[in-house]
């Protein structure tokens, strides 16, 4: 590896490490809209939004460049490959920290019931799982990583509750069924946001291991 | 361009069109389920999709080897990166095929009222969406690929109004609760497919015309 490539490869980590710390406060600001039900904090994620699109779009550029004037192969190719799949994810993530973000609004409504599920744990651990997947990536740990993706079944578990919470709660209180289904909602894209830290996690064991794990397929391969 | 670079891009293009293929196949199938109430059709989708899975897992290393092996630059770059971005998305659309199918089984109850909202119509739009990136790819055609980008504003449209029919539904029938949040799901599914539609539009834009429109930036570089 010469020394510009190696130079090059330590910005690409810079720029997605920065990348991966704008979405998780993005994603915190959001979860704080909705349980604080503040709608003013929307604004601000859909503002931070436009800055981590910009960053996405740069770091593609890099991965490019990267590619076309050192031509890495093997693991550096492989590195490249799995920051332009991973920035796509980090990217997706912040659009789902403005989906519920825009629920905020929704939420803000008088005397409501209490949060049927365990809103909290599920908001820690797809903050956690988002942070750990990215630091996954820098320091190309795959331990770090495999505990991502159990991460995944815990928060799945979490939104399979939320999901009959929130019908029993629309049974016995069918007035308010916008307040529930955007609760639904801000559940659904906590548990689309640990899919999205998996992916990044599969994507770490692949250039870690050169092995598949994604559809099931670790023992296959 | 060497002859067996050529021949290795050909290749790769018939194997993306194999695999939207199979997506658009079993996309229908998915369709057929929740429209035909048929729970049986689920386990045909399910099935399905591994197949997608592998097929996307051997794109994802065609790629890798000729990026390896030829070392593309300029164009020829773009498209292999375009195809590895491309490829994802056609799986996750798999998924959310998927997704769709497993709601057949739930939909099947005694008597339901009618679906509150254009589902064939949003069925249509999505499956041909998919078509439709996908020929765009193989073709490198950018004029079908803004044909989808406006398709997905329809289908946003439809799916808006297909939230505020389920729950309307739902405040005068809360003993429906499951159906019609089953319903809202097969509809944001779709609606999902269209941003991964979307998603692969974009991507070919930029491949043919190496201008960025995602994120709203078509008129910004």
């Amino acid at each position: 590896m010469t020394r510009h490539f190696q130079h090059e490869i330590d910005r690409l980590k810079e720029q997605v490490l920065h990348l991966a710390a704008k979405v998780e406060a993005n994603l915190r600001f959001a979860v704080q809209a909705v349980t604080e039900r503040d709608g003013s904090l929307r604004d601000k994620v859909v503002e931070a939004d436009g800055e981590i699109d910009r960053i996405e779009v740069e770091v593609e550029e890099e991965c490019l460049k990267i590619l076309a004037l050192h031509q890495p192969v093997a693991s550096d190719l492989r590195y490249v490959i799995a920051v332009l799949k991973i920035n796509n994810d980090l990217e997706r993530i912040g659009d789902l920290a403005v989906n519920i973000a825009k629920r905020a609004v929704i939420l803000d409504c008088e005397n409501p019931p209490p949060v049927p599920f365990d809103l909290p744990a599920m908001l820690a651990l797809a903050v956690d799982m988002v942070r750990r997947s990215a630091d996954a990536l820098v320091e190309s740990d795959d331990a770090v990583a495999e505990g991502v993706l159990q991460s995944d079944d815990e928060l799945d578990d979490l939104h399979e509750k939320a999901y009959h919470a929130v019908e029993a709660g629309i049974a016995s209180n069918p007035g308010l069924v916008g307040y529930f289904t955007s609760l639904l909602s801000v559940s659904r894209n906590l548990e689309r946001i640990g899919d999205h830290a998996t992916n990044i996690a599969e994507d770490v064991i692949y250039m870690v291991r050169g092995e598949i794990v994604r559809h099931g397929m670790g023992s296959r391969l």
